[in-house]
């Protein structure tokens, strides 16, 4: 089955200033993250503020990247939403529509547990082809909601298509132990962008990031050498991956990230309120602080590959 | 301008075995809180799974609480939803339906920053009349986003219409700077139910309790002997309401609530998924603990007020 | 037994330039805070930098207080030491000094299971008569191991001579909890004395108040208000304190409650290293708080009662 | 100037059934690592129990290892103490007798700020001469201070002979800022053995190691496949050190280390009170894991190396 590896980029949904979905802006973003050779897409996660679209909406920006794509990389849709007949709406849309998997986030805000949540994902399970890939994801510290070890544990074990798990808390002590209890086939992500590296020695199949869907070349860099064994250099661009990490806040505001791809010449655009759009001071300053960093590190703004 | 006080019951909102809302079960239960001496009525809150219902069903659990409740209590409707446009339909929907003000959660899931919260306030407070009611509900623990001090300050000062705090973490230090840091008039109300007593000796205006939504006996007593200034009676009583509390798993589980409904006669009912009833031994459990609890503390099932 | 209860004043130990301990000044402060009408002293505990100090050290403090205080209230000499050894010969030092009871924090730093916890206590409690009162004292934040409820239940209803609690984090729930699970004799005190009132509420005994041991007045009244079921002005009393409270940094640095004492006219004097005096500029500034709040609420400096 | 590097093991204090310390025993210990292959040797941190002994006792052990070691392996003595004084004295009294440097942990228990933490570490930099290197030593879970970056950063700046840091909270997010915000010479090791692998990747010199100074061989196999750039052999390594981690408590209980060295044949003996010896179904249940452990990975308890 396929699965989600490398740089996989968590994407932003691009908006107009009246918060509708930019679909053109959405397009030019897949190529573009494409060409700069991203080995995966992950549309609708929390980068792309999912849980405030509606299902109509999700199922549009499912399709505009899965086309746009073309099937270059692999582009798994994130379905998961706040009940569980909107995430299996959600799940059969991607399948039809040609997704290469999903991925779902555990349930949200509404405490669930254990029970509740191996019962949700055997449902999705169940409701999908045995050759369709899915993906648990786990953001505790927005979901309230914890998979536990032994939660991926029975899910690896028992779902054939549940293939994967992507994690985005920091927690590695947590990281080590869903690698050591699921078999060597389950693959496991950090979100964690700034800890690519140790991750990946760790045995994690790559990374789910939202700043690689933005100036991806230092992910792609950093993949590269690590395949190469060239741990020292690996470093150093982790390095230059942390810093512009910091300076787009660590997707703790997704509108640096918008504002980035605008100043890339692409089509970020505006957040959905309650998220807000940055003030113009906030994106003079980001921008000097991104042009620093290009200098620094010796990238580009550029489209070029 | 109204307020919540005293006994404020949070609401689950009754299903059938489908799913679907209950709309008699909702009557009965609102019928039944009222004729129990609750003060007021909380629906469409986290015990009311809000989130997980559609905009329309939202609708029609206000106008049925509030065509039942027939102004006997205050109903302050939680109108919270994922993003704005939504929050503001919901909102707008409860005014023109005869509610006596709102509850709106903070934003929920994605980050938001204080500038970001703010202006989500003062958007809602701003497309509702002058003299309707709006109270902030703040639950960082699910929603992943906490009310600064300065953040409730700010809005108690400068939005006329928003009258007071929810806050449903058990954070007394941060009650405590709560209270001392708005104005005397301004209304908070923990949603702490085993700490009822403490926070009015504090200076609280009540609880807003999804307990006291199933057995509101020992907190409407509790706030009677409060206020008689009976505290050593109060704090037997609180003891009693914590007894109740942890056999109804404190809100961990709102099936525990809505089967508890079902034993007195009500209609509580079913979850919406990914939540699930108990199954049957969980059940059988609680209505021994039940038992035992009613005979220890001397109430009893019945409906009779 | 005797017990804690009320004000009790956890003292710091006034010290020289040269960290020598000033025996003068502890004799006087312990005059200055019985005259101010405290119930009970409580030296030695964290606000006392006992583990800064050698068991010599320790005794000698022990004595001073005990001598000083004269039996007008009670005093509690807090014996817990780094090991089992030193702490042993501390409470057999209070006992034949003619303390009124200890007090013994939990194992500090080093990780202690619930076994060797109640081994712990329990060779205290059976190295000592079966008369002489022994306390709890619980400050996970700063021991790293936490009491739990079982653990306090077992050695309340196991040691007669564990007669109570002192429990200095300020988590009502947990509050709540024990209170619920020991027996009505068993006495619990809270440290956090910004929730002095709540916790009167709640059942609790008294406080073991850090700042009352320099401003002892706003404590004192709070807890007479509290007793004539005053609790309109006991809420404004406790505001009182909930702000000298942040101005002397609520424990979290002893400088400003010595340096405090010191403006009073008594003898705070200097920190034992690591920690430091506030600089002239800090203590300006906490002066300037200090002469604000005394007008507002309409006290003094002045030593008279 | 020397440093820390690679697998440094924290050594157990080895005790008779008295509490007495074991110096035969430590002897062995010292011979025992360094014949295995282990690099650096760091006794008399908190897994030697070290705030439990006595400045003398502590000065005895310290003796113990650098003499038994003998030059053959770098030896740094944790100096650190609860007052600055007695850190002063062991910190010379270390380079007095002979180690190659020193680790002091963050002051303890008490509240420091920033000022105060970096004004004890330059008051020990400025005891010692220029060219004896000093390691930061951070484990703010039982501390209760952290070091933060900003610390870190100006002592590895402005104090010639502060070369190092070990960190023993698994936080990676922060471990990374520590290596981002420091100079390249300066040394950097976690504590937590079970990441040993992606913190070497991250850019750490080693890891500190309480496991490692009991079943010093999978982290000594470990770092030296690493060395050699074998990153998928180390990671099955990671795996063995991981169980053998689990099976001894990840040094939530050093009872558990010194009876597993007891099983190897050496003396690791007992604990200082409050800490306890496990009872004997605990040490025949560990032995029986050990068993299981050394089969499956093909370990010996066997001396030789």
């Amino acid at each position: 089955m396929k699965k989600l590896y490398g740089v996989t980029s968590a994407m932003v949904t691009p908006m107009l200033e009246d918060e509708r979905i930019d679909r053109q802006g959405l397009e030019q973003l897949t190529t573009f993250l494409i060409d700069k050779g991203v080995d995966c897409l992950f549309p609708l996660g929390t980068t792309g503020e999912m849980f405030k679209l509606s299902v109509e909406e999700r199922k549009e920006v499912a399709e505009t990247v899965i086309q746009a794509a073309d099937k270059r990389v692999n582009v798994f849709i994130h379905a998961g939403a706040m009940n569980t007949k909107d995430t299996l709406e959600l799940a059969d849309h991607a399948y039809q529509s040609g997704a290469d998997g999903i991925g779902v986030v555990s349930p949200a805000f509404f405490n669930a547990g254990d029970v509740e949540i191996i019962e949700y994902y055997q449902t999705i399970s169940a409701a999908l082809p045995g050759d369709f890939p899915i993906y648990l994801y786990n953001i505790p510290q927005l979901s309230g909601n914890d998979l536990s070890v032994d939660v991926v544990k029975e899910l690896a074990e028992h779902c054939g298509n549940i293939v994967g798990l992507k994690y985005s808390y920091p927690d590695f002590p947590r990281l080590s132990d869903y690698l050591h209890a699921t078999p060597e086939y389950f693959s496991i992500l950090t979100g964690a962008d700034g800890l690519f590296l140790p991750a990946l020695a760790m045995g994690c199949d790559g990374v789910v990031s939202g700043v690689s869907g933005v100036f991806p070349e230092p992910f792609v860099e950093l993949y590269d050498k690590y395949q190469k064994y060239n741990l020292e250099e690996a470093r150093q661009t982790q390095r230059a991956a942390g810093e512009i990490i910091k300076i787009l806040q660590a997707g703790a505001n997704m509108s640096y990230f918008k504002k980035a791809l605008d100043y890339r010449g692409l089509r970020g655009g505006f957040m959905r309120s309650p998220q807000k759009t940055i003030p113009p001071e906030q994106k003079k300053a980001a921008r000097e602080h991104i042009d620093t960093w290009l200098q620094e590190y010796h990238y580009t703004l550029s489209f070029d590959k």
